[in-house]
């Protein structure tokens, strides 16, 4: 029989354990939400400045609005009242590559920048015209790859995620303003000359470049940015029971349909 | 055109508002993930002993081990590796009735009771006798009706569940050791000589209680059971993309496989 | 080591095996979509008169325009646009109890007052008085539990669902006109006299009491309204990716949205 | 106001039209699930050969036993049976890249092998000799990007994927077997010559050219994949609920666990 390995929780009749802890005399009372995230993928405690540049990505990715995600998961509430569950998890699947993948995608396209510049021997640059020339040798890779660079560009926010700026400074606050944020705000400086226009770092962008400096592989960014999402479906889903939508989205669109038949 | 009222959040061109506040200053570095999950149901800030007891319930719900809802996520993730939300949501949607739902049921019993007793013009009690005879009423009425009571039994900890007194001391410590906590304590105590066996007071129900008492109502409760439990897998993902074992529980049940044609 | 039984199917190194029967060589070409739909869950092949009511259920139930579970599908698109398989899940995710529910609770209305009179001993009715009767039971049984009767009443077909009539028709062109759909036609007969208002037989509920007579139980309706509904879902994924409109849902939503900052 | 075109279906109080036809009238009895499916998408009436083309694709594809996708499905209705929704849309969920997404890869790399040939001026081809230049043209151009095959290879099936052949001898029977088809088996022909070893056509792959040559788009393989599964995973759900396995199968994850605490 195979045996399966897990360093997350188990139990046995007396005792719960979470992370190598007790959860009711250790973990419980003691460690916050927030915390106990982080602490499950890094499989370690954070330190205080770590939670809080942490808990800032959380609290800025939590919500946007009446988005794509929240509109799907209150028009499933209206469907499916009794499955909150189902809800939820619809709003969640809106999170991929257009939306929440930002985060991740900026994560990677910065680590795999930092890691090409290692590999070959080189350290990391300690000023900020170094970590210009790391920016731009990496803006021009991806422009010649005829690929987007990720943490660019905002539809609303044309002249300045305000998350960006917030974030930078919680980090640097914390000491944990490292060689990804870096090379994400050498990034801003330098895309304008080689990319022809200028963008806004945004704030999914500035989330993951926060993220790896936390130490976390860009494969799970996108799984802190859909717990900081499901916070803000709960509450979208709290708010349509006590003053629901759903129906009224989709008496508009019914209204607003205008139906051609197939020529076929 | 119909307007869609959101007390939520929203965004302009320079700022995005997150419940009233400035996210960039007034909410990134200053407020806990936990806290924003608490404010964006309860549309109000939690104070610091409602916060301890709330981000309690979160950790005592964010994991149970290789739950079927964990495994349901490890073997979504094997199939659709780029897609760590379709992982996630078949996660959660095995948060249904027989497991998260007991949260709800354990808060919606609780709340009821406490409600028909006081719309008749009764006072709650302040002694345990008093407690106990609410308790007796309420659990008797469940059995007539021929209903489990929520909250009593659990399959592997049969002789306690260590989240119960963990989670009422936390409470007690707070001043948040409410009527629905107290209830159910009583519910403890009544419950083997009405239904002639002696059953834990489990973690589930204990946290639907507290929840009532912090003053959510019954219909969120699984959100927030669903909110925890969302942190849990995201760290069986994490755990699943270092070390999977999706495929290797796939071949143990594809090997145990026994087909029986169907004789229509 | 625990066995898994199952009459689906099975493979090896050089055979696929579906239902007992080789699939490439006595099902691929041989066997229809439905037809392979019905005889997974009923485990025999149905006759041609049963898969011609089968047939005319799914098509019945497989699409209602732009419902909100194909807006949320759409929208989920929108944002995850690799995802098909969530864009999918997401708008079967709407197709609860306010729905799709409809089809399983007629379906399991019907059963149970045939059955409840079968069990005392009784006879089907062999006249439409003697079903009359019969329905007047089972309405006036539901109506003093103080529930609905599930399969009246439509919000757009207010005098009459066209479904209804048709499959009716079909039916009883099969020979297939059985005991729940004719108790169904009773239910259309007498409701009035006994709820005080005139209301159809909707779509889904004719589609349930179709079903049973088929000989599917109760607990699987949904599955087969589910199913129905994905072929539905796919022309909307696929019409999406063609000309989208979930942007343009989003922006209007998003234009429409009164914030009203929380008071708490 | 925006208008929202669709050319799928509308209802006003009297007529539910699908597809431009009356759904009561003209669809209902007459147009079988398999038929409508492809109608949905395709917006036109298959033929008769065409419909079998595409009911043996979808046969095909509909189950392939205890998949991680099936026990997916099962594990979460052992969660939350009152949710066939949420389960069916956990099956799926699994529907990504590593297992459905080979219909669609192998589509879409024939189609472009296709049109890349095409838009140069070029014939197609009218001899094996043709199909085999053809083919190896489009296998070094995938091996030199670094790509691997997609449709080739089998983990179960290793000596030959018996739905492979079963797909060509119906297509041919129907006229059908087209361009993609055609290239499909000229890659089997002429890849051990440029990689080096031998492997099958697998179904998945066979399934995604008969697609193509249907008239459909890479864009939308994934999707008709995906309704396939559907029928199997309501085939599962049935089956769960007749005899299940969900609470076996954790039980034997539960047991084999090795908790290894973490280091941090």
């Amino acid at each position: 029989m195979t045996g399966y390995p897990t360093s997350i929780g188990s139990s046995d009749e007396s005792t719960i354990t979470l992370l190598g802890k007790n959860l009711a005399d250790e973990l419980m009372g003691q460690v916050g939400f927030g915390e106990l995230a982080f602490w499950l993928v890094a499989m370690r405690r954070p330190t205080p400045g770590e939670l809080r540049v942490f808990e800032s990505v959380l609290v800025a990715l939590a919500d946007h609005g009446l988005t794509p995600s929240a509109i799907a998961a209150r028009l499933t509430l209206t469907g499916a009242p009794e499955s909150v569950q189902g809800a939820l998890a619809a709003g969640l699947l809106g999170g991929g590559s257009r939306f929440l993948g930002v985060t991740e995608d900026a994560g990677r396209f910065l680590a795999d920048a930092l890691a090409g510049h290692q590999e070959v021997g080189n350290e990391l640059p300690t000023t900020d015209d170094g970590w210009d020339n790391l920016a731009r040798a990496a803006v021009r890779a991806q422009k010649e790859a005829g690929r987007l660079v990720p943490g660019l560009g905002h539809p609303v926010h044309k002249n300045g995620d305000p998350r960006t700026p917030a974030l930078l400074r919680i980090a640097d606050e914390e000491g944990l303003r490292g060689p990804h944020l870096r090379l994400f705000e050498a990034v801003g400086r330098v895309h304008p000359e080689l990319l022809g226009r200028t963008l806004p770092l945004n704030g999914a962008g500035v989330c993951g470049a926060a993220l790896c400096d936390l130490g976390f592989h860009g494969d799970i960014l996108r799984g802190f940015a859909l717990l900081a999402r499901a916070a803000g479906l709960v509450g979208h889903l709290a708010e349509e029971m006590r003053r629901p939508i759903g129906t009224a989205v989709y008496n508009e669109v019914h209204h607003a349909t205008e139906y051609q038949p197939p020529s076929g």
